[in-house]
């Protein structure tokens, strides 16, 4: 069996236990507060994971881009969820495509979004049900009122090969509760309008841990949960030894004392620090922190009593894993310094 | 021929006219200083252009890792400086390979990546030379002075298989004389130790434009010039109307009148602000910028008289186009809405 000592670095290491455990325990809670998961794959884009994470009971998977749910498709999975506005032909005719070969869902906040759908659908055999997307605080797509999603909702009703799905949001982080609130008016006034509304997608990993029976939401779309990363520590949910996925480096250059460089630039770990300071964390070296980023060289800063040499490697947690695993065309599967499988990030870098 | 319109968004569109202006611009200041360009392949990792900036002078090229080396050696470039401390045997048997076939010249900051080439080449047919790195005020890596670069020099000297072959330097933006400062004492120093330092080569684009015949620089190693971006315009080499690479991208969304949303993210426009204010600006809509980026939205704020619509098609010009490049397998050459040529980013995610 290979060890990660065969590896050339940079490169990804996924502890398959540390993800197994996560995916375990997100589903537990599920279980237990009556919530049902489907996972965003955005996360891993394999789908070696999507399939354990129906296995271990989920209703299905989330995907952001088309592309991403072809192959997901591709690979046996039979129920995907596309949050998203699709707008244009070409779009719209794989999503018919896709529409008849698996169970699709997906979302508008818009007539124009919604006027596309009609008309590509308005001869398929079975409807496709849209769920209207709401801006409960994130600031980003959806609707801006209960009163805008019942009128959305409405149109979506008459449409013919369209179906109303329900209700969809992306809850600004950490406000929760002002989400539940908006869906719960929002439900009312669908159901003072006679609109059913049988499902209630809310996401982020984070807020997951919070979501329990005395809420609205039916469904839940976490990503980060099944690797974990310095943001998610850093919001309590878990802790670094509970993070899946690392960025296996070398040691290229240690100009001075406190300056070591590793081969995991931005192009291995992104510029994205949702805010944290600093790029990532060296496991198992308290005080080694990658402090600065070129797309060749990540730059650590030593203190107290981290030590370096050149040629070593290390392993980094990054503060963002979604966007890691986009930029690597294979990740292995490890367990502890063994390499299980070494797998090809199959949904990478979709664009359309 | 195929138009812009029939492409799927988002995706990179480069004017090739644009790109070739700029290649053409360069080598004059180069040609008219007697500067040797060998442009950084980072920025467009296409064979493409590689072989229109060696067709129109350069001496050469410039790759970051063995992997890009390997695609523009195969695709019959033929002097390539790998700027980057090369460690590990499976990197170093690489190295070896690729020397068998091209002009290779490549850095080093330490014994211990001596040690390592001076290991494998010893018994390379024809010396490989090796430049030393030279920390000129950077803070990445790097010698730390004139004198350390003398001594690593002289190693390199003594070292069977290997020539030392020069000086490299990263400097740090906007302190080119500071870094020139640093270069003429290494020089002196390096002549005062009987040892001929024939090749000094510097890089960064915005500064290319002020280095003169009174440079002790006998090379350049300019990337971003090729395609320019919002940063490069920060700077002042150029302007948007010299920007090569866009990002063509479809409005998905408009939930208020001030916010548009595309489906260009940070998975196609990066988080890599380079520490400008915004994520980019919508070409040909003033008052259109991106100031928020998820993985698959990009969030617009309309100022002003811009307007966009839902289902519209925009350029974004990005604040970095050398990690956008990285991002997407494939490139459109365009001239106005013409699609001229399709091609894959070859070396696009060459990790090691």
């Amino acid at each position: 069996m290979r060890s990660i000592d065969d590896l050339d670095t940079p490169a990804i290491l996924i502890d398959a236990a540390r993800a197994e455990a996560n995916i375990k325990r997100a589903q537990a809670h599920g279980d237990r507060h009556g919530l049902k998961l489907r996972p965003h794959i955005k996360t891993h884009k394999l789908p070696y994971w999507a399939k354990k994470q129906v296995a271990a009971g989920a209703v299905g998977i989330t995907c952001q881009k088309i592309g991403e749910a072809e192959v997901m498709a591709d690979a046996g999975l039979a129920d995907i969820f596309l949050p998203y506005n699709i707008l244009g032909r070409a779009k719209l005719e794989r999503l018919k495509a896709l529409h008849g070969r698996v169970t699709l869902s997906v979302t508008t906040d818009s007539r124009e979004t919604l006027e596309g759908l009609a008309d590509t659908f308005t001869d398929a055999g079975h409807p496709l049900p849209v769920l209207v997307e709401c801006d409960t605080g994130m600031g980003r797509c959806g609707v801006q009122s209960p009163d805008e999603a019942v009128a959305l909702a409405r149109e979506i009703d008459k449409a013919k090969g369209l179906r109303f799905g329900g209700l969809m949001t992306y809850p600004a982080a950490g406000r929760a509760a002002q989400a539940e609130a908006w869906l719960v008016d929002a439900k009312q006034a669908l159901a003072a309008a006679g609109l059913e509304c049988q499902r209630i997608s809310s996401g982020g990993t984070p807020d997951m841990w919070r979501s329990g029976e005395d809420s609205v939401v039916t469904e839940y779309r976490p990503g980060t949960y099944i690797y974990l990363d310095r943001y998610q520590v850093a919001k309590g949910v878990g802790g670094l030894d509970d993070c899946a996925l690392t960025v296996l480096s070398t040691v290229v250059s240690h100009p001075t004392p406190a300056r070591a460089i590793l081969d995991a630039g931005s192009k291995a770990l992104s510029s994205d620090t949702l805010g944290l300071a600093d790029f990532g964390e060296l496991l198992g070296i308290p005080g080694a922190r990658v402090t600065g980023l070129s797309e060749e060289h990540g730059n650590v800063t030593l203190s107290g009593d981290a030590k370096l040499r050149i040629g070593e490697r290390v392993r980094v947690v990054p503060d963002h894993c979604c966007v890691v695993t986009n930029l690597f065309d294979q990740v292995h599967l490890v367990d502890g310094d063994k390499v299980l499988e070494t797998l090809p990030v199959a949904a990478r870098g979709r664009m359309g």
